[in-house]
């Protein structure tokens, strides 16, 4: 059993420095800086619709990496590149035998992604840094902040840090056109090397992430802050729908195997099931492609992917028994056949009770409300929290609109946000050991 | 109104040749070297299925019309690329005043097709230019053997000789990646002169084509020649459904706009629209993209096509219409938008009552059974029948399926349409001028 962190502030006085406790003022961020740095960072991969195309492994990606890591080195943090390619400045502890406290997030978009989405707990993270070095903070821990490397696209340089089979994912494509092998060459780290970007447990002694929402509960109830309970299991699966092509004018309606409309009435049908159960579930298809893909010819193939999400794999799994039932039926009905193929899981990641407790005294502190969720999307922090005593904190998205160019948070809850992260990180500190 | 030519063969006899009618036996081509040449014609553009990958503007294009060209060659036929591009191997007649016969039909393949589809009617033109040579046959009219460049990408060297205003077409994109006035330059033509290339009605004597039929009805029955009534109009649209993308973790069920969900159940409402109603209507989504298209992004837009064929083009604006509806109750019930736009149409095209007439008069000479029925598949001919009488005439199809690798007719069935074509441009020489 790994320990967990007990929320009771700790006094502590370094040798030179001041320490922070709860006898003090809440410490703060430099809000107009951490905002303003957000909106450099957008100009890496900006599009036409205001978001940004910075996927994982492209120039855009590499441009922004570099910007982030000249601001780390101003803040006086000791920047390198791991062997997985994640982006790590470190900030030396008060006591040199103890492992350092992470923070952190990502900064590559899904294609046609907004501004906020890891970009936030990202800038947040280097912002309590340069804070903490600012107001002369000296921590017990050292200090890591932490840009993990293509999140969106499989959690990559989370997955390495906790030693997942490389095998599991070097060869697979992204969307910048590489392989992941290819993507971590590209910026600057060795495929090859990766076992060195490892970390084990004890090798770190907490990490917390800041981010988005994502969803709208926050916004809808009026809550600055989010504790998160627990980050939701994820399976995807690539579902290929096998028909007959053939001449879209001379064969009749009644002697058609026409792949694309078996895979239109799975995806009717997997929402439908999926709604018709009690529960937050979420299940979606989101591509699609029907081959040969002419407008005069009845496609013979389709593929597509179906992703469900929830804090209860199992009950993922009793709805994808049933969406398989249903495709054997519109199988039968349109002489097509299905076939379903695992391709990505992650296990639901319960956070840390004590990480919990210290992120509702940091808000306390700083007169903010909080409230208790689940987090629907996926984030390194759960990879880390097989690693470590792991903490989330939420801050409200607009509209609960995320991975589109319309994500936003307002600048007052992002300042919130990260000064709830440097009172949660200054806690930790003097609670871990 | 345009004159219908009549069944009644006229035996005519010319000075120093034979000239063929009813009381001699019937003509037969050279059926074994006109199967070699399918199988020599298979070789440019083979791809791994057996099929051909030889989509117009193509280096397979371009070898595959060079070695058609040395064929014409060696049949004695003057042979020159017209400025749209297609190739015409003439043959002179013994009245110099009378328009050309002409005949032929395309070698260009779908990406993914099979080795029958246009090149079954193109050599078998050949074939009957060849088989007149060697046996003596002086016709009254000059023949054409026309191979029509581009068929399956839109009947571009048809529509140029009958003149469609070449700015419909030129810029279109192509699968060879080129646009149709770069694929025109590529192939021999010479896209600023296309003007030269079309021809007036009276210009034509009559056009007649050879194709496989790519449906299963004469198979099914049994019948080996089949009189093509008329061909389908066609109509196309692009389907265009706009929703909100969204991160696929934190967006309830309740909450979302999924493009690509509405585009799924349009497709299911389209197909069972077609199918309710009587007649032989066909409707077919051959493609669809969802935007941004990662499965953890909730689609923002689908694009797909909407294609639906008929001899009757009001019965398909009816259809249409019901599918309108249907778009919009499913828009309502997904907050979505359907926009359609139309981008193709061909109208339908009636054969010409003498044509159908001689075309069963040479079936029945040869002792071949006949049947009516409409083509679901468009042809150059189609665009023929504007300038002159058209005519065409069908052989089995396997299991009726074309645009595919598996596409194949029976030697005997492709030796007797040959035959068919033969008499029946010989009785077209007789009865017209």
């Amino acid at each position: 059993m790994r320990a967990s962190f007990i929320a009771a502030p700790v006094w502590l006085t370094g040798a030179g420095t001041r320490a922070a406790g709860a006898d003090h003022p809440p410490l703060r961020v430099n809000g107009e800086r951490l905002n303003r740095r957000l909106g450099e960072l957008a100009q890496f991969g900006r599009n036409a619709d205001g978001g940004i195309d910075r996927v994982a492994y492209s120039d855009a990606d590499v441009a922004a990496r570099q910007w982030v890591m000249e601001r780390m080195r101003e803040a006086g943090l000791d920047v390198r590149i791991d062997t997985a390619a994640n982006i790590v400045g470190r900030r030396g502890g008060r006591e040199a035998q103890l492992p350092p406290i992470m923070t952190g997030s990502h900064i590559d978009s899904v294609p046609g992604g907004g501004n906020y989405d890891g970009q936030v707990g990202s800038l947040a993270a280097l912002e309590c840094a340069q804070s903490l070095a600012e107001q002369d903070m000296a921590l017990r821990h050292p200090l890591e902040v932490i840009i993990f490397q293509n999140e969106e696209n499989g959690k990559v340089g989370s997955k390495a840090i906790r030693g997942q089979d490389p095998a599991t994912y070097l060869d697979l494509g992204t969307h910048s056109g590489r392989t992941i092998r290819e993507g971590i060459r590209f910026i600057g780290g060795d495929p090859d090397r990766l076992a060195e970007a490892m970390r084990r447990p004890g090798d770190v002694a907490a990490f917390l992430e800041l981010h988005i929402e994502q969803g709208a509960v926050l916004e809808t109830r009026d809550i600055p802050i989010g504790i998160v309970e627990g980050i939701v299991g994820i399976k995807r699966w690539q579902v290929t729908v096998t028909g007959f092509a053939n001449h879209a004018g001379t064969t009749p309606m009644d002697q058609r195997q026409d792949a694309l409309l078996a895979a239109a009435r799975f995806i009717d049908a997997a929402n439908r099931i999926v709604r018709e159960t009690q529960g937050r579930q979420v299940a979606t298809v989101g591509t699609l492609a029907a081959e040969p893909g002419a407008p005069n010819v009845i496609a013979g193939s389709a593929t597509l992917t179906l992703e469900m999400r929830d804090l209860d794999l199992t009950r993922v799994d009793r709805l994808f028994a049933t969406m398989q039932d249903a495709a054997g039926d519109i199988g039968r009905a349109t002489g097509t056949q299905f076939d379903f193929r695992e391709i990505y899981r992650t296990l639901p990641a319960r956070t840390d009770n004590g990480m919990r407790e210290i992120i509702a005294a940091a808000a306390r502190e700083l007169g903010l409300g909080t409230m208790s969720l689940p987090s629907g999307a996926g984030h390194d922090a759960q990879e880390m929290a097989q690693l470590a005593p792991m903490g989330m904190i939420f801050v409200p998205s607009a509209r609960g609109i995320s991975h589109s160019p319309r994500e936003f948070s307002a600048p007052a809850d992002i300042v919130n946000g990260a000064n709830v992260l440097l009172n949660a990180l200054v806690r930790v500190d003097m609670a871990g050991g």
